[in-house]
């Protein structure tokens, strides 16, 4: 399976961690993991090859050069990595049909070949549809995409490559981030929603992007039906949305003794197999 | 390393667990299970052993007779499972030295080798002291034992089973008994601590014996330094004490994830190794 992942150094650690549970819980693929970044040191680029090669994958990266965006218009508080996601398919080799886009801040406690196996026939995109009313309702204002059907999580996006090469204009990425750069709240996001909503078909959000933060609220709409129990075996990406991260100290959340026993088997060298 | 555990049937799922995480985080330890039991069925047992033997290690089974405990007293509010921990020297060959009794309420996430070697010298058990200082004023009024310095949970205990042999007396614990039958709330814990606290080494209980109902007090009174990370690389054995049980419905405790996430690691079929 091909990985995409694109980050700056303070996402080294949580990406390992990422890596090590999306490799323990699909023992039998292979991955190749394409990074794209521009920031990252040779060292920290070697220390996550060898990282990678140890459990038998295999890491490729691309640094993305200063001219790789001249056209991008420039505002002031986001960076050039926002573009990352939604201009991949530049960086990838044009031989490759897909591509799954994995946010660093999620563990995979399940296998995930169905979910890259999705059918996307005429589909840009595969994502989860993540499922809160005020969550739709603001954003349907805030961004004035009256067009815009759902709002989709960009943290677990299957890309249909082959079709992105054909369909997705840079030019139209820049004209609406100069139009709207005021209300953009989270870029990548925002733009995938307002320009290629219709363009992604809707994957299961419990089964491959669960909101961790939602944990006793889908409990509570479900009857009951979605506890832990379930969660456990039916959810394959437990995704660690908003601001408090369960790397950092005092979070709190529902999912934190699991994902810092996964961050300790991280570190740890090597599977423990028998 | 030879490892003890006595049960009944109810307790067979969150033993596979136990069993899987003590496995799982002990890669290079080959493991002799000793299952003392009364009333598990062949199939049960059967099971266990495929079980078992999936992962390279052995299981050696005891069905305890009626006859066993003949001069037992009868008590109405526990079984004979209870002695079986006490008295477990008589069930197991004369050439065994050492043996760890450990509770099916357990989730292994670290080594334990450093356990097992503990240095029991003159002494039959090594054990962790439950430090809340109101269990220990109860429990010191409860049994009438004045001798008692400690209040030992038996929850994981390190045998010196040479030792046993010579020094405990079969007798001794059912007088003790039949004297304060009506006091005994965790039988066998309180004969332990009534007739052998003398005879225990401490063990440290975040280490091996860390009661998980109380993270957020001991987090506290740590001044935040024993903390899910420190838990994560410091403790090997979780307990998950008290009425509450984590494979039951509506379990809420802080490691209700991570022990949920065992136990669907456990119901899969072997490791996931590179």
């Amino acid at each position: 399976m091909n990985i995409l992942v694109t980050l700056n150094t303070n996402y080294i650690k949580p990406l390992r961690v990422m890596l090590w549970s999306l490799f323990f819980n699909n023992p039998d693929q292979h991955f190749n993991i394409y990074l794209l970044h521009s920031s990252m040191t040779d060292e920290d680029i070697d220390g996550l090859y060898l990282y990678i090669s140890q459990y038998g994958h295999k890491l490729f990266t691309t640094r993305v050069q200063a001219g790789d965006f001249d056209d991008a218009p420039l505002a002031l508080h986001y960076s050039k990595e926002m573009y990352y996601r939604l201009l991949a398919y530049k960086f990838l080799s044009v031989d490759m049909d897909r591509i799954l886009y994995l946010d660093p801040d999620i563990l995979i406690i399940n296998p995930i070949r169905e979910l890259y196996d999705t059918q996307l026939v005429n589909h840009l995109y595969a994502a989860a549809y993540h499922n809160a009313i005020s969550v739709k309702e603001i954003n349907r204002f805030r961004l004035r995409a009256y067009e815009m059907e759902e709002y989709y999580n960009s943290g677990v996006l299957l890309m249909n490559l082959a079709l992105q090469r054909k369909k997705i204009i840079e030019k139209d990425i820049y004209l609406y981030i100069d139009r709207y750069r005021n209300r953009l709240l989270l870029p990548d996001q925002d733009i995938l929603n307002a320009l290629y909503s219709k363009d992604i078909i809707r994957i299961d959000e419990f089964k491959y992007n669960y909101d961790t933060r939602y944990y006793h609220y889908t409990k509570l709409i479900s009857n009951g039906i979605m506890d832990m129990e379930y969660v456990m075996h039916n959810s394959a990406i437990l995704h660690f949305c908003g601001k408090k991260k369960p790397w950092k100290d005092h979070y709190s959340g529902v999912f934190y003794s699991l994902y810092k026993h996964y961050e300790m088997l991280a570190s740890r060298n090597g599977f423990h197999s028998v």
